[in-house]
């Protein structure tokens, strides 16, 4: 265990870094997560952190203890408060985090299995909400475009609730990357769909290409898609929260494989 | 139409206690809607606002102009850009916002139509999101319970893109006020539920209650509930975000409903 209580410690330097910068958490290949419910995610999830940082006021708090006799004791770091406050984003929690490594995703040689394509959504909230339903759903790839949010920022990362340590991320996929590995059909929601989510086979595993907020999927994309499913909306709004979506048109597919004999 | 230039003008500084505080919007029985999108959802659900205030650089913007057209020119009030800016929280968007009458919900004395109830719901992009979600399916009242974001806040308009003006909204409905008008079955979503919600008939009218984003349904609530339901969620995590797993019940229905014969 290792005690520090001075703001001149590289260890406490390297921490404020990967709080405060999006930059500093790619180049040192490193995340942090905030608060009990990411800690013990990750830790059933995958194991060991690089450290496990508790503020002195909460050492001993009764949330605490239970995670810190999963964590080798060499692995752990007590803060001071003064200190602590500097590096959490989360006010009125408990004051823990995990500095992990971030994992590192796999490009598979031919994608064979239902996955998720993210394709310039920016929205942190977004991107973690459908990681979070993707990973719920029984998914296990999500391939990010360049312009996603960053998958593993702080605010993505409490968005998706524990989904990043139960899925193959791989970020910066381009569509020559993905493209020719797809060997199952790729499909896109769209208003003017072939046919209703509800009426198309999804028994089978698909990929699912989820666009942009505003310009939904790029006409690059557009062009690789085997076809498009609307989502009947009866409110006669055709508006649907591309998060929201995205977990009807997954649950649908769960549904669907559910009832299959 | 208006031209208002000074930082000492009377409408300048509503605008500004409308754009800063949720107090002054609540006293004021006003909302303001920041962007071509929300402006254009309002003037086609609602008709004119009291007032279209348009910045003098987007006066003559494409994108204004078509919904210019539409407004009374006694309610334009143009504002100097240097003024615009210190309302309007969108950067990088066009200058155009409308003050409008918040629209007052009214509670049926019998609650015989499809509903949901949301039960201490603190985040607004949560609320907006349900929002929408719950008028892209046809559902036309909402009853936010005290402890939830306010339903006309600039986060939860902006989450909800135009669904405000399609449903009644009640806000502070308490559980006394509620249930002994509900004429309809209350379901809510569980992990420990009655069956799931694919297993569950939907084609009659029913109440969905939403819970609080870490805490779910309050007790007081739960003893009301008729059915509880399940979202089988095969990659075992037990885990959707709130407005997510209400997509999912909400189309679900939709799906049951367009089946029926």
């Amino acid at each position: 265990m290792k005690h520090v209580t001075s703001r001149d410690n590289a260890l406490f330097k390297h921490l404020k870094a990967l709080a405060t910068s999006t930059h500093q958490r790619r180049k040192a290949g490193q995340s942090l997560l905030d608060g009990v419910h990411l800690a013990q995610a990750y830790v059933a999830a995958l194991g060991q952190p690089v450290s496990c940082v508790v503020s002195e006021r909460h050492y001993d708090h009764a949330e605490v203890a239970p995670l810190l006799t999963q964590i080798d004791s060499q692995r752990l770091v007590v803060l001071a408060d003064a200190l602590f406050v500097q590096v959490s984003g989360v006010a009125n929690g408990i004051d823990l985090m995990l500095v992990i490594e971030t994992p590192a995703g796999h490009l598979p040689a031919r994608i064979e299995e239902d996955c998720i394509i993210l394709d310039g959504l920016q929205d942190a909230g977004n991107v973690g909400s459908i990681l979070r339903s993707a990973a719920a759903a029984g998914i296990r790839h999500a391939f990010l475009g360049t312009g996603c949010a960053f998958a593993w920022s702080i605010k993505t990362l409490r968005a998706g609730m524990g989904a990043n340590f139960h899925l193959n991320i791989v970020e910066h996929c381009t569509i020559d990357m993905l493209a020719p590995r797809l060997a199952v059909p790729l499909l896109a929601t769209s208003s003017h769909a072939d046919a209703a989510v509800f009426d198309t086979d999804l028994r089978k595993p698909v990929a699912w290409i989820v666009g942009n907020e505003g310009a939904g999927v790029s006409a690059a994309w557009m062009e690789r898609v085997a076809r498009t499913v609307g989502i009947p909306q009866p409110g006669g709004l055709e508006s649907l929260n591309v998060a929201a979506a995205t977990a009807i048109c997954l649950f649908e597919a769960v549904r669907q494989r559910r009832t299959t004999p």
